[in-house]
């Protein structure tokens, strides 16, 4: 069974050393009052919280599953699932970051986000169910009634309620514009929705009292496509005006799916047979609406890949410093011992320095994301405003995708490091593959983050988001310039940045000859503008370690020692991928494109 | 429900367009009757079989797994696989490539290769209870006594009986030195084996009347280490001797592993409690024995792989001609639909040709070791047994590991292209990558390849392996060189072996002050010496087509234009890769060791 301990230093390190949080958010007024120390007791309850309820329920969550009574409908989550949710509610976690008006503690983002962070460690599929709930209240806080904000919000809030995004249809994931669920106006000025959803993360459960779905739907004699969607909320259970429950909605889940992985979590199939509606914002825009959750929720998949590599990571190097095989190469290490702990192998700590870095790197920008985050909601000045949601809009499909093909290398790396005892069930290793699995395809797979970031957030505004990001390496690498020790984090950064600066324009000046040159190097881009991104966060943590080592001398904290080596690490062995991507993506199209679609 | 077209129009280029292999098989005695059509027959057959029978038992037998009744140590395999073998054995299959003395077919190996590519392409769980049979015979072929020979070879060629390799326990799997099992001398000769042994594949099962374990075991006062193994043979039924099973014999099947994937294959414990077997070659030379199986059982591994890359391509380029979801960047191309099908994205059909040049690579190379296998067994030339024999030393480990990696890359691409269905079982996509991660660990995990391949096949003769494989590249260059068309084919691959030549030097001149430097470029050094050799055969089979198109002219077959096309794929794509594998294997060891044990 695997271990967890919530890296509570490292994410001090980020917060306090790195990113200075404090300073940043007390520039913000609803956040003037906000301490390290506070910071730092919440993360370390929800550590616990994630460390001793959740990491046990995760193995057996995933071998048990969900059922589904198809005669009642109602699906039954596995064994301590419902109990957990309920401590969770209890310990007031789902209410962390929501505004005070509804009943939120109103503390900031960056704390939600490392929370969520050791929550996926522990267990991902049963972060899923609050985890939707998010993404729920944020939209109906964006674009509900008031009526809708009073009776959902609070009870999303207080985590009584959940929430789940119902987009999917059997025919269309990616391209909603084909959708078919329709939604019939009554005469009291609800709806009658009609269809059938799939994939619907949380989408029945025994978790909560209530279950307040957002439903993509056509009106009728909507316009085709994507510009004739309109979004809806439907509750499980329809809600009286005194806030009490009243009759079932008929929205039942009439199948789960079997999965790879996330067992624990149940992906429903729903069947709405007149299930009563209300709308949520303008008709038609049902789609815009609904981004305001895909934003965060893009965020939060790279989150859950976060929290998998960490986990991975982890249990890996335990493993690597206690299994006796061989001996090393250059001669015996632990003479008294019948054969060295495998941690003496050079390839074994490849593996496990990677999947450090990966999840050190994400941890920072991800924690540096939820920071925008609260700039975005908080901050009282325009431009900063803007500044943050351009960051945040260029980072999240970088967040998204590059975090999670990381998290899928990361964790066969460290299922790796097991040998034949991490294709064992029991050992917990391979869970994390086949749960980190998910991440690159839900909410926009890798391969549509890429085209947002390249067409979308880099191309449309001629890279001026993109500029905006390199003036902050730039202005980075022009200060570090001169100091000596930082030569070797800052000149791979720097060579890294004229490249991408280079390969921009070369594809943008073939995108305006052919639109499918995008598509045929944004994988590629992708994941060269990741590295650019985590190149800049590891020198940053790398300056850090180096001024804190010069400031403490002999007593330095071996942290930084060890900061300092997976930052070297980082720029020697990971950032050189950058070298193949860079001329796959230059090949172009033609390669793709020759063969007839026959002779596939 | 998965889908599979037996490859047999690639695989008759590969034997007879590309490699000729009736030529060269016919400068060796035993077949110097087989002519092509003769192939052609018994692979179309071998695939009906593989493609009627064996693949439907796939997504059932993953979803059921296998059974084991503690009571009567008996292990139930999924419904159909037992009557799939008893079909097998009636059709004579598993006695194809065995020598006519011990009732075997003597047909050539290159088609045992291609056969067993199509069963790993239907049921890579179900193949491996036939798969580890070869290798038993193999072992008993070259190092059983007259006796031992009489009593099982006939039995394992009909495959009445089946065989394993009984080699890991608990607490060692690479480190074979460690091993605990004990053999005790009896009086009648024979020996009592005590112990436990763990992740025996296909090591208990209701599929043959009697099983056949190869053990590895520890006489009375052995030397320590990998020197004190001896190999023996150790029947679950013990043999009369008339040829009739008598007693059980004590080696039990005390557990069954559950496992990430290969769910149909039963992974025992085996408790031996003083089971009766014979020795199998000399005290103490057990391991270099069993190592004859070991280095069949890598090509196996690669070869099951190859089967996955093949049929999840398949798979995926079908559902990719077939779903609809959004427009080309570039413009609607299926104007009738409401969508068009997602080949038309460039990343899509990257995917695709990513997993399609891997298995065609793959199956070039597979094909070229296994006619290298039998120019060792048949050919009477010393010169070119030794020939045959060093080239595939060098090539197996690339054959293991290159082809498993890619086949781990592969399978998990073309899950990516079924979008969330990718991930729902019923889809059998899911299963491909969770059957294709264990390829990657048993029979030497990819690492220990890597070492094999850098430390003892190149460095250890100083690279002349490497370069008499160097050679047949350099030659084919230097004939192509003045051919117009096949410049970008050559030119890359020239630079490519020229690359390598050059890392193989400095590896060697690092690996002389410090073994640990092997150990810290060895993967990267395989993975960059798999592509030199994909981009040999690649270049070569480009050849081949760009003659056949010649010939043929405007009626020439779309088979070549497909062929030229991935070529030209690969050489775009994915060759690529080698810069940043280069640069990675450079870097060497410092950044791996620098940080202390301690601090992971």
């Amino acid at each position: 069974m695997p271990q967890y301990t919530p890296p509570l230093r490292d994410m001090q390190f980020v917060l306090h050393e790195l990113l200075d949080v404090t300073s940043e958010l007390k520039l913000l007024p609803r956040h003037a009052d906000i301490d390290a120390a506070t910071m730092n007791a919440v993360l370390e309850e929800g550590g616990k919280f994630a460390a001793e309820v959740l990491l046990p329920l995760n193995l057996p969550g995933d071998q048990e599953g969900c059922t589904l009574d198809k005669a009642t409908h109602e699906v039954r989550t596995p064994k301590g699932f419902k109990e957990a949710y309920a401590k969770y509610v209890e310990g007031g976690w789902p209410a962390l970051s929501v505004e005070p008006e509804f009943g939120g503690q109103g503390l900031p983002i960056v704390l939600n986000q490392c929370l969520y962070e050791m929550l996926n460690s522990a267990n991902q599929a049963w972060t899923m169910y609050p985890g939707l709930s998010h993404g729920a209240l944020e939209c109906l806080h964006a674009h509900g009634t008031e009526e809708q904000k009073k009776t959902y919000l609070p009870k999303l809030t207080s985590g009584v309620w959940t929430g789940t995004m119902c987009l999917t249809e059997p025919h269309c994931g990616t391209d909603l514009g084909l959708l078919r669920t329709k939604a019939e106006p009554q005469a009291d000025g609800t709806y009658k929705l009609t269809g059938q959803k799939i994939f619907i993360s949380a989408g029945e459960h025994d978790m909560a009292e209530n279950i307040v779905h957002l439903v993509l739907a056509r009106l009728p004699e909507a316009p085709p496509g994507s510009k004739g969607i309109s979004l809806f909320v439907v509750p499980k259970s329809n809600v009286k005006p005194d806030g009490s429950l009243g009759e079932r909605n008929p929205i039942f889940c009439t199948g789960l799916e079997h999965k790879m992985g996330i067992h624990g979590n149940a992906t429903a199939q729903l069947t709405l047979e007149g299930a009563t509606g209300t709308l949520v914002g303008e008709p038609h825009k049902g789609l815009p609406a609904m981004f305001v959750m895909m934003n965060a929720a893009r965020l939060g998949v790279g989150n859950q890949s976060l929290g998998l590599t960490e986990v991975a990571y982890q249990n890996a190097a335990a493993y690597a410093k206690e299994r006796l095989q061989m001996r090393a190469l250059s001669g015996p290490k632990a003479k008294d011992k019948p054969a060295d702990p495998i941690i003496v192998h050079p390839d074994v700590r490849k593996m496990l320095l990677t999947a450090r870095a990966y999840a050190e790197g994400g941890r920072a920008l991800a924690i540096y994301c939820a920071l925008l985050i609260d700039k975005m909601i908080a901050s009282d000045d325009d431009d900063e405003r803007k500044d943050a949601s351009d960051q945040l809009a260029l980072l999240t499909p970088i967040v998204k995708a590059f975090i999670t093909d990381n998290g899928w290398i990361a964790t066969s790396h460290c299922l790796q490091v097991f040998g034949g005892h991490g294709y064992i069930a029991e050992w917990g290793m391979e869970q994390y593959v086949r749960d980190a699995r998910i991440n690159m395809i839900y909410e926009g797979t890798n391969t549509v983050q890429s085209l947002d970031l390249l067409g979308r957030k880099v191309l449309s505004d001629n890279g001026a988001k993109l500029k905006k990001f390199g003036r902050l390496i730039a202005a980075f690498v022009e200060e570090e310039g001169t100091n000596e020790a930082m030569q070797e984090f800052v000149n791979p950064l720097a060579d890294l940045g004229d490249k991408v600066t280079k390969l921009t324009t070369e594809l943008g000046m073939k995108a305006f000859a052919n639109a499918d040159e995008v598509g045929a190097a944004a994988v590629d881009y992708l994941r060269v503008a990741g590295h650019l991104v985590f190149a800049y966060f590891w020198a940053r943590m790398a300056k850090v370690a180096l001024a804190k080592q010069q400031e403490q001398g002999e007593a330095a904290d071996s942290f930084y020692t060890a900061k300092l080596h997976t930052a070297r690490f980082y720029f020697a062995k990971l950032l050189p991928e950058t070298a193949g991507l860079i001329r796959s993506a230059r090949a172009g199209l033609a390669p793709l494109m020759a063969m007839d679609e026959a002779l596939f």
